[in-house]
C-alpha cells in the first residue's frame, strides 16, 4: 500500500501559528482535524479546525470568503454533518485551502495573514460540541485479542465463536447518550445477579471503560443498495477516539440472548475532534497478514487495498486518574497503551459489511471499532481484560488499586501517529470522570 | 383498573364526517390518531388526524385558529416530536379540542362547521409518512410465548434464558431503515452457514416478519435520571404496529455473542396512524397473572396500576397476499391472530427498564413490542413459530405454501380493540411487498 502524499502532509511544512511546531502538538498543520464549539466571541454553535492551541472558525472563515464557494454553506452549519455529505472531493478541496491558509509558506504575513488570524479562537475558550448530528451508532467487536480474552472470562467452554473470523460481529449502540469529552459519567444503575440469589437492582459494581477508535460515516448509501470495500475512501470521513462506558455487572446478567443494552447505553464519550482519513493517509499500513488456518475473508470483504483501507498505524493510550491522585496533584497514570493495527478488521470492512444487507448509511453516523486489545497483557483497553474482570486488581503507582472503576475516577483516552519522516499527530484526549450514583 | 373515560370515548357520539361513523371504520370520533402526510392540497410534510375517511390538516387548523394556542406551534411542524415534547396536559387538551371540532354534536353544520370543513384532507390523497423523527429505536422481547419458541428452536436445550423474567429483553434497532407502511421491502443479501460448509454470501433464503407493537416516547428524561413505572402516563403517547423484517438465516449465524445486527436493519415498517393511549384507555386491562413460580417483578418494575399501565387488550392479526393471490384478484389470507394482553411486559415496564440506568429517551424514540405471539400455534406472531422454522410449511388456501417469504408476497398487519358498550377503533395497516435482492 502506497501511502498518499501531497503538500498537506510534508513535514517540512510549519503554520504561522506557533503553537502548532511544537513537536508534541496534536494539532500541527499536517493535521487539520474538524469539530464543533461554541464561545470564543459568539455563543452558537459552530464548526472549527484545530491548529495548534487556536480553533479556525470555519463560520468566520466562509463568510470571510476565505473557503471555496462549494463548501461555504457546509462550513456554515453548526455540525458535520453537510459537510459529511459532500464527500471526498470537497473534503479534499476544504483540506488543501485550509492547509494553504494556516502554512507559513503559502499564507505570507501580512493582510491575507490577517484576514485568517481574525477567524482564530483560542482553543482555551472553545467549548467541544459533539462533532456532529449521529443518526446511527453502531458498535463493533474488531479485535480478536479482546473478543478472545472477554469470551474466556463469559463462556470460558467457548472463547471465541465460530462465526468471528468470518462476520465481522457488531450491533446497534445508543445515539441518545453519546457526550462529548469532559462531560461527567454518572455510575448507572441495573440488575445484576451474583449465584443462586434472586437479581437485584442498585448501583452497579463493576463499571469499566473500553478504549474504541470511532469513524464517521460520509455520504452514505441509499437502502437497498450496498457499498463495496473500494467506496471505503469516499464513504469514511475521519476518526475519533471513543469510550464505550460499561457495566460488566449488568451486562453478565443482562446480555443473552440479544446482546448488550443496559449495560453500555447510559454513556458513551468521544473526543470532539475528528481526525481525517486524509489526514492519516501516511500512516496506513497493510494488515497484518491472517494467522495461518484463518480463513480469507469472503470476496465482498476483501480489503480493495485502496488508499482509504488497510490498517492505521495509530498509538491508543488509557491512563487513569483517581481522586487520590487528583488531589496529591499527580498524573494520570498509563494502564495500556495499544495500536490499532492489531484489529482483525479494517474500517473499510466494517463499513462494508454493514451495508452488505442494503442497511442505509447516513451521513454522520458513527461505527465504532470496538475495544482495541493487542496480544499482550498490557495492551487491553479495558479493565475487564486488565484485572480478569477484577480478579487480579490493577496495583496503581500510589498504592491505590482498582479491579474496577470507582466513584471520582477520571478515564483519559489518548491517540497519535508517529512514523520516521512524517510529521506526528495525534487524536487529542477523550476524558470521563465517575460522579457517584444518585 | 378503572379506564379513564371521559366524553372523547362517549360511544353514542359521532362525527359530521359520515365516513367516520361506519362500525367498520378503524378512525371513528373516538380514535383521533396522529400521523405526518403530504398532498391533498400542499405537497409538503405536515401533522394530520385522521377522521374516517378524511384527515384534519392539523397546520391549515393551526393556522385558522381551531387550536389552542399551547399546541399550535407544535401542530405547524412536519412531524410529532414537538408535540410529544409537550406531553400529557398537552395532549389532553388537544384531543379534547379535536373531539369537540369533530363531533357532530358538539361542531353544529353552519359557519363554525365549514371552518373545520377547509382543513380536510381526502385520506386518499395523503401519502403518510413518518409520523416522528425517531432517534432512537429499541426493540424488545416482550412476549414469553415468542421467547419459548423461537429459544426451543435456536437452542433446544435451553430455550427460555434464566433472565428473561426478570429482565424486560431489549436490543437497539436501526433507525435510518425505519419505513411507513406501503414501502417495498428488498430481500437482503448476507452471511449465511448451513452446516460444516464455509458460509457464503448471497440472498436472503428465509425471509420473515415479525407482528409487533411500537410505542412513541413523550417528553423522556434526562441523562443519569430514571422514570418511575408511573410515569408511564406522562411518557407513552401513543401506539402503531410494527413490522421487524427478520432474516432467519443471517440471524442464526450472525446473532452470537452481540445479538441480531444485519438480520434485522435492513427495514422496519410502522404503520403511519399513531393511536394515543388515551383513545385507548377504555382497553386497557389488568396484565394476566404470573404464572405460579414466576417471581414477581422488582420493585422499580412492578406496574403502578395507573391509568396508562396495565395491558391492552388489542387484537393484533398478520394477513399474507402472494403474487398469485393478488393476480387472481383474491384477499389477503390471515395466518395468525393475537393479542397484545399476551405479553409478558406492560409498555410501561419496557419505558422504565430502558430509563433504568439513565439512559436518556427522547420525544419521537420508539420502543418495539418485541414478536407478539400468544400461547397458542394461530396466534404466532412470525414465520418461524408458525412453520418451526420452514419445518412445517404453511398450507395457503390456494394451494400455495410457505415456509418464508417470497418475492412478492405482501405482509399486512391489523390492529385493532374492541369491546362491549365501547366504540371499536382500530391501528390501520401496516403493509410491505418484498421486491427480489438486486
Amino acid at each position: 500500500m502506497t501511502p498518499t502524499t501531497n503538500f498537506t502532509h510534508d513535514p517540512k511544512r510549519e503554520s504561522w501559528v506557533a503553537a502548532a511546531n511544537s513537536p508534541v502538538c496534536d494539532f500541527p498543520l499536517q493535521n487539520l482535524p474538524y469539530g464543533a464549539f461554541r464561545g470564543g466571541g459568539p455563543n452558537t454553535p459552530r464548526l472549527g479546525v484545530a491548529i495548534g492551541d487556536r480553533v479556525l472558525d470555519l463560520c468566520a472563515a466562509a463568510d470571510a470568503g476565505l473557503l471555496p464557494p462549494e463548501v461555504s454553506r457546509p462550513c456554515r452549519e453548526p455540525s458535520l454533518n453537510a459537510l459529511l455529505a459532500l464527500g471526498a472531493p470537497a473534503w479534499r478541496t476544504l483540506r488543501a485551502t485550509l492547509s494553504t491558509l494556516l502554512g507559513a509558506d503559502t499564507c505570507p504575513s501580512g493582510a491575507s495573514r490577517e484576514r485568517v488570524a481574525a477567524c482564530l479562537v483560542p482553543l482555551a475558550e472553545a467549548t467541544m460540541l459533539l462533532p456532529s448530528q449521529i443518526g446511527g451508532y453502531t458498535d463493533f467487536y474488531a479485535s480478536i485479542h479482546h473478543a478472545t480474552r472477554v469470551g474466556a472470562l463469559f463462556r470460558p467452554e467457548n472463547p471465541l465463536l465460530p462465526n468471528y473470523k468470518w462476520v465481522p460481529i457488531g450491533y446497534h449502540g445508543r445515539t441518545s447518550s453519546i457526550v462529548p469529552s469532559g462531560t461527567p459519567v454518572r455510575r448507572p444503575h441495573g440488575q445484576t445477579r451474583g449465584g443462586a440469589d434472586d437479581p437485584v437492582f442498585g448501583p452497579c459494581r463493576q463499571l469499566d471503560y473500553e478504549l474504541e477508535l470511532g469513524a464517521l460515516v460520509g455520504p452514505g448509501n441509499r437502502q437497498g443498495e450496498r457499498l463495496a470495500a473500494s467506496d471505503a475512501a469516499a464513504q469514511l470521513f475521519g476518526v475519533v477516539l471513543l469510550n464505550d462506558w460499561s457495566a460488566r455487572d449488568l451486562q453478565a446478567w443482562e446480555y443473552q440472548p440479544l446482546g448488550p443494552f443496559l449495560a453500555k447505553n447510559f454513556a458513551t464519550s468521544i473526543s470532539p475532534w475528528v481526525v481525517t482519513l486524509e489526514a492519516l493517509a501516511p500512516f496506513r499500513v497493510a494488515p497484518p497478514p491472517r494467522p495461518a488456518g484463518d480463513p480469507a475473508p469472503l470476496p465482498h470483504l476483501a480489503d480493495a487495498g485502496d488508499a482509504a483501507a488497510g490498517a492505521l498505524d495509530l498509538q491508543l493510550e488509557v491512563c487513569l486518574q483517581t481522586e487520590r491522585m487528583r488531589a496529591a496533584g499527580g498524573p494520570p497514570h498509563r494502564v495500556s497503551l495499544g495500536n490499532f493495527q492489531s484489529m482483525y478488521w479494517t474500517l473499510a470492512q466494517l463499513l462494508t459489511h454493514h451495508a452488505s444487507n442494503g442497511c442505509n448509511l447516513e451521513p454522520g453516523d458513527l461505527l465504532g471499532s470496538g475495544t482495541v486489545s493487542g496480544p499482550t497483557a498490557d495492551s487491553a483497553g479495558c479493565l475487564l481484560e486488565l484485572t480478569a474482570r477484577g480478579a487480579r486488581p490493577l496495583a496503581l503507582p500510589n498504592g491505590e488499586s482498582r479491579a474496577f472503576l470507582e466513584d471520582g475516577d477520571e478515564v483519559i483516552l489518548r491517540g497519535w501517529a508517529e512514523r520516521p519522516g512524517v510529521r506526528r499527530i495525534g487524536l487529542g484526549e477523550c476524558r470521563g470522570r465517575i460522579l457517584p450514583s444518585a
